[in-house]
């Protein structure tokens, strides 16, 4: 039997989005607070560790800019911060990497530290997890290549250019190829994360682990990586490889 | 017909649960990102502005003690704040109070600040909204007496005698009773809010405003206030007023 992954890692960036990554590490907390997670580790990883430094890049969810009219947001967002554990440069190894996504994967050449690290890591770990527009960083750092793979639906149309060489799935909330999961737009990544962990958790050698994190969170979850009733609301189809 | 409340506000202490809050957060984001929702202000209410002074209460979440072995959580939790906007002393004008749960809630007595304001702010409130444990805050406010109310299910038989002359309702995803709505444990305030914004923004006034939060969620909602496997699974019971 395959031992458990024990060390997890999450890339933050300046724009990622807070419920995408939320709902993941409640998963990750309540498991943490059962015998079997005992020994896991969670890493935060970020450019900066003092992700609060006024001059630093400060690590924000997309609304921080209150210059932006068309984006409103909420004066909250400027000031809510997960402050990293790491820096790119001195990570510990990571077994298990979440990719958040949010509104700062829509500029993504300013994400090269984040990309690159991606690229750097991915060989050694055991699963890759996006979440949202988060399969835009994996894209970028060339993972994904001949993969199948999904994302947010309402911007589904920005998203599919950002991995030409891979199947996009339209109706999926989340999609599983080799070792990488992406998963759909926001609150799916809470639904890949519970079926990453049944994986690596599987029911027959964990029984009622994983329905016991759930029902410690109260979360409906959605066990059918294909029921997805939002690609047909946003008009999100398939997208085959074009190179 | 009655203007839409434009301010909303936040109750955070020291050991609140992330996503009870990520998620009620992330439907008003996206309201802010609609017309209907540009005017919307959102405050964040802590005893300190200075949320991340190391000699001040930090507002972590709840597993942010190492120190007790029988809750190891997760290292992440002691880094991750959300600095608040406001001090309960100079708190604007609220209109919507959102009270999330967490450890915290445990140790009702260090949490003197933080009922002494619920009380003192409800008489202008047009609604409150707790989420999991939170609502025994509301509960130390004395704000919940001849309500009915419910909470989170995995810790019932503890949370239930903090309001003793409130009717608790087991089988609850979350109850309205007056202009109080009390959720069921963590993900539960995701549905209690998108319930009480389609309350607010009803469906023959604000066609497809509230289903065009929840796409943008790709959120799996809970339509029922009734719509509750929890209380089953935990065996809680409906718990009259015992004064």
């Amino acid at each position: 039997m395959v031992p458990p992954p024990l060390s997890y890692g999450v890339v933050l960036f300046p724009g990622f989005e807070v419920l995408d990554i939320a709902g993941p590490l409640e998963c990750l907390n309540m498991l943490a607070h059962r015998p079997e997670g005992a020994h896991l580790t969670l890493s935060i990883l970020g450019r900066s560790i003092d992700a609060a430094h006024p001059d630093e890049p400060r690590l924000v969810t997309p609304c921080a800019e209150p210059s932006s009219p068309s984006q409103p947001g909420f004066a909250i967002h400027s000031k809510q911060l997960y402050q990293p554990t790491h820096t790119f440069h001195n990570a510990p190894p990571i077994d298990v990497l979440l990719i958040p996504g949010g509104r700062g994967t829509r500029t993504l050449d300013r994400l090269d530290e984040e990309v690159a690290f991606v690229k750097r890591v991915y060989p050694s770990l055991h699963y890759v997890l996006t979440i949202c527009t988060g399969v835009a960083i994996a894209a970028s750092a060339g993972i994904l290549d001949g993969h199948r793979v999904t994302g947010n639906k309402a911007i589904w149309n920005l998203l599919t250019p950002t991995a030409p060489r891979s199947y996009w799935v339209a109706k999926a909330r989340w999609v599983v190829s080799a070792n990488i999961w992406t998963s759909s737009g926001v609150s799916a990544g809470t639904d890949a994360m519970l079926a990453l962990l049944a994986c690596i958790y599987p029911q027959h050698s964990h029984p009622d682990l994983i329905q016991g994190v759930v029902n410690g969170m109260e979360y409906n979850q959605i066990l059918s990586a294909d029921d997805d009733p939002f690609a047909a609301v946003f008009g999100a189809e398939d997208v085959p490889p074009r190179a």
